[in-house]
Order: C-alpha cells, then sequence, then structure tokens
C-alpha cells in the first residue's frame, strides 16, 4: 500500500505522453494527489499546481510518486537529486519504471536514513498463495480484450466511477503498474512467478460484501499468444461473475504480432466464458466495451450499433459516452 | 544443460517412491546414469550398479544428481558430507528440491574451489524473451490434460521412445524439474516469471528439420484454476501442430480442488484446440492418452475401446501398452 496523498514527480518529461501514469493518476484518483514537480524543460502538465517538495510536503504529501517515464524507463542521473532531496524530507518514493529503485544505490542508502519506504510497483512484493480455487464472496467483472492494449484499465476505472455514481459499491482492483500507482496497490501480474499468478489475483479480490462488486483490470488477451497465460491466470483466479469484452475495431493484426488476426467478439466471448464457467459457473458476459478513438463519432455510433445488434449486448465507448450502460448491466445481472 | 553421465544419489530414501525421479532416469534415460549411491539406511534401489564417489568417477561420472526427496524438500545435513566430498572430487550437482543448492553456503564455497557447478533446476538460469509468435520450423506434440498429475510426462517421455522405434526423429522438451533432471535440460515453466512463459517455451522448442517432432511436457491442464495459465503459455508458445489428450478417468475432483468436476475429454479437445489455432491454424488432436492405473485389465480394455468410439482417436494407456498407437497417429498427420 502506498501512502497518499501523492506529489507527482513530472521530471524532464520529454512530451506529454510520458506523463501518462501522472495524468491517470490526475484524471482517475484526483484526491490521491496534491500537486505536480517539474523540473527545468518539463514538457508535460497534467493541470495540477506546481509545487516544491516543501511547499507539497506542507499540504500533506506523503509520497513522491515517479509519474513519468524516460525513454528506455531509467531512473536518470537528473532525476537523482531531487530524489534524494525528497527521501531526506521524509518522503516515500514510487515508481513503475524498469529500473528499480530498489537498485540505485544512492536511494537506498538515502531512504535508509529516516526509514523512508522505496515502492517499485513493477515487482511483487508479497508471497502470493497458489490459488485454492475456493468460491469466494461478493461479485467480481473482469475486462477481457480482444488484444492487449485496447482499453481494458480504462474501462474498468470509467466503470468504476460510474458504479460509484449510481451509489453501487465497488473496488477497482489493478494488476499493471499504472493501476497500481493509481489506486496506491494491487498486484503487478506480469511479473508473478507462474505457479502464483491465479493465487495473486485470488489474494487481490478476497471476500467481501454481498452486493459490493471487484473491478479487476484485465492484461493481455487470451487470443494474444504472448501473453495469454496472464489473461486465463486471470479469468481463473478472478472467478468473474460478469466479463466485459473489450475491443478496438481498427487494428490490422495483433499487438506486436504481424502475422496475427485479432479475433472476433464472438470468438472471444465464446472461449473466455467457457473458461469462466470452470471457475464460476453463472458467469455471463454483460457488455463491450469499445475503443473508437481511430474513428469519426458518426463511425463510432455505427459500428457501436453493429456491435450491439450483432452481440445482442449494450456496447459502448467509455471515452466517448462513458460506462453508465455497463454499470447498468452489471445492477441488472 | 547438466553434464552426463550422472552418479544418482538417493542418499538416505526412506522408501522407494521417494526415488522416483532416479527412477525416471534410469527408466528412460538408462545411459545417462553410471550407477546409484545408497547410503546407511536407505529403502530405495532402482536396479543401477552401487557405486562410490570414486568408483562412479572412474566410470566417467560428471554429476551427481540428487535423485530422491526428502519429505519438504529440503537438503539434509546426513548428505552434506557426501555433497561436499562429491564436489571436491570434480562433480557437478543437480536437483530438483524446492531448498536450493545456491543457497547453502557449505556447498556454494566447496563448488567454488575448482569451479564446480550447482544446477537447481527448480529455477531458471536463463533470461527468455517475450514471445513473438513467429512460425517455427519442424513440428511439435504437446500433451494437454485434463487435470494435473494424470500422466503428461509419461506419455510424452513414452512417445519419444516409440518415435525413435519407428526411426522417426523426436526430442523430449522438458517443462518440469524431473524431466530436466531425467534429460539434462528443460524450462522449468512454473518459475519463470509470467511475462516470458511463452517465450521460455519458444526457447525451448526453436527451429529444427521439417521431419522432426518435439515433443513438449505437458503442465497442469487449462481445467485447472491453480495452473491453467501455465498450459495455456504452453499452448501458445509450443505452436504445436499436434495435441495429445491426456486423462484419468477415475478422479472424483480436479487435484487440490474438491469443489471442481474434471471437464470431459470433448471439452478438452474443444477448448485446446480453439486455443492451439491461434498459434497454428494446422493444429490436430490425434489421440487420448488414459492412465488406466486405478482400472482392471478388462474395465481399462472396455474404457479405452469407449473413447475411441466417442472420440473417433486412437486411445491407449502408454504404461500397459506403449505409445506406438500415438506415434502412428503422428507419423500419419
Amino acid at each position: 500500500m502506498i501512502e497518499t496523498p501523492y506529489l507527482l514527480f513530472l521530471g524532464d518529461a520529454p512530451d506529454q505522453l510520458s506523463a501518462k501514469v501522472a495524468q491517470g493518476i490526475k484524471d482517475w484518483r484526483p484526491d490521491n494527489a496534491v500537486g505536480q514537480l517539474r523540473m527545468e524543460g518539463c514538457k508535460a502538465d497534467v493541470g495540477l499546481t506546481d509545487m516544491t517538495l516543501a511547499q507539497a510536503r506542507e499540504a500533506g504529501a506523503k509520497t513522491l510518486v515517479i509519474g513519468v517515464a524516460n525513454r528506455g524507463g531509467y531512473i536518470s542521473q537528473a532525476w537523482k537529486k531531487v530524489l534524494i532531496e525528497a527521501l531526506g524530507m521524509g518522503y516515500d518514493l514510487a515508481s513503475g519504471l524498469h529500473n528499480l529503485l530498489a537498485n540505485e544505490g544512492d536511494l537506498v542508502a538515502a531512504s535508509q536514513i529516516n526509514g523512508q519506504t522505496l515502492h517499485d510497483v513493477r515487482v511483487p512484493n508479497v508471497e502470493y498463495p497458489i490459488a485454492n480455487g475456493v468460491k469466494r464472496t461478493g461479485k467480481r467483472v473482469l475486462a477481457v480484450g480482444t488484444d492487449c492494449s485496447v482499453g481494458k484499465m480504462y474501462t474498468a476505472l470509467a466503470l468504476d466511477e460510474a458504479m460509484r455514481k449510481k451509489g453501487m459499491t465497488s473496488t477497482f482492483r489493478a494488476t499493471g503498474q499504472t493501476g497500481i500507482l493509481i489506486t496506491g496497490s494491487g498486484v503487478p501480474l506480469d511479473a508473478v512467478v507462474a505457479d502464483f499468478m491465479a493465487g495473486a489475483v485470488e489474494y487481490l479480490t478476497p471476500d467481501n460484501d454481498a452486493d459490493h462488486w471487484d473491478i479487476i483490470e484485465g492484461q493481455g488477451s487470451l487470443f494474444h499468444v504472448s501473453y495469454s497465460g496472464v489473461t486465463l491466470a486471470l479469468i481463473h483466479g478472478g472467478q468473474p461473475d460478469a466479463l466485459i469484452l473489450c475491443h478496438e475495431p481498427t487494428r490490422p493484426h495483433m499487438r506486436g504480432l504481424p502475422d496475427y488476426t485479432p479475433p472476433s467478439l464472438a470468438a472471444v466471448r465464446d472461449t473466455a466464458l467457457t473458461l469462466a464457467r470452470v471457475a464460476n459457473p453463472a458467469c455471463e458476459v454483460v457488455g463491450v466495451s469499445v475503443n473508437t478513438q481511430h474513428l469519426s463519432e458518426a463511425e463510432a455510433d455505427a459500428y457501436l450499433a453493429k456491435v450491439e445488434a450483432e452481440m445482442g449486448l449494450p456496447a459502448v465507448d467509455p471515452f466517448r459516452h462513458g460506462a453508465d450502460k455497463l454499470a447498468d448491466a452489471l445492477a441488472a445481472l
């Protein structure tokens, strides 16, 4: 668990896109951040108040979150001065970069002086159990994709927001580093050892109130040969009551796999549902989330109408239209 | 790669079953072992010549393989004297135990004197790539099970033997510690980090001659919620041309999961084939391997005949009848 609120470190971000972790925190958990810290030459701005380390500390910030990715994901020397100063002032640090804070000797030394914590959310810090498959109380919904990077995290966060607004009780359960930094906790599933993947998901989504929904962030795709095992561990460890299919309709091929054609929504529905019902025989597919960013408004509307007709399920782009229809489908389950 | 031939260390094995790794080496790769080493009180005997460390060294042994599992899988103090003496005489050590040789300070120290290698086959010693899904040359067959521990490794090794006898070219590709110790190499797939599982399988089964068969050892089951992600990584990383379904027909429930009923062979066939064809559209299910150890001869024959009729596929128990029928099915593909 990463202590909130954060100060978001944007460093010397080369462009806005490189600050997508900070943007995600600002968009989805604005209460988790008191401000942003930008170094000279920073080309990103997530729209929070610019603060110094001292000002943010005064405002209550507990953790300096590295909300920016360098090319290559490393921790630059230019950042070190700020990070070490932050540790000296009592901040914890949190990072989702490939290069770990824990492998930087000067940061480790600085953190030990006052007992500050270095959170590397890309690696697990828990010994997860092997999954036992025992049925848990409460409800769970999982986003499953036709491909990687089609908007599963966005869908889950938008659904969480829509459900809260409707007075439903829900918790977004992060399974990747961006989601973990946004919410302050979760399981970095792609870094978990094979035998413990499904157990890590069980750990992430424990027993809960009967009307509570865990919204589990999806990863990969059953049809993406590089990562499909991670997806199946989510389906079996998650025991979902409901699946939401996520799709990006303009992909010429699977992400990173030029020879692989994306599967149809019907194929994902059938295979995901067959496998999900092993762990939860009552599981249903309740809706489709379509990432229409490469379609015009008219094209998007037409595509969504076509999906609704063909699949007999509500279909939305949560970015364009919010996730109310998906929340309603869960409420009706 | 573990250097052969081995001397098989049976230690103070409490019973025959505890020496199943050594027995596997003796049964499947007898040329890999020059003899066995038994301590006082050893209750196991795999039928090899008893040798001292010096005698086996004289006979060419390069590696002392711990072919026995203590209760708890630890490296006992009683063994240490022998293991340290072996290192001093120039042996490498190999172990599949939970407790690692590399974590025993006295063994590490003894190994460093003459540069001997400690092989802990339970943990990966390679940085596997992320799977790229590129079609590889040569042919591959994968054993997929209705459950864990139904005889997938046995089936694969028996198939390898049957294919060699027929003059086909094949390689057994180990994916678990027993298989790795038997053959001297492989991937301990259950210990690989999630993101790299399918890539590890690609690494294990590289391009090969057009008529060469890799026989990939299966793990888990698509229908076993604890380990299904590992199974799917095998299916997608392995790109199998052929699947063999493995089954144990008397299980009241899935192994370790009292609330889970084993799936039908037809269910495994349909789901495994759908997923396998993502990576290899030409994949076919070619046969069924049934573990009939809990059936009488007559019951076994009747069950196999029923499976053949229902599935339209050859069905054998390789332990009772050899794997010739399965090898013939591959040859006919």
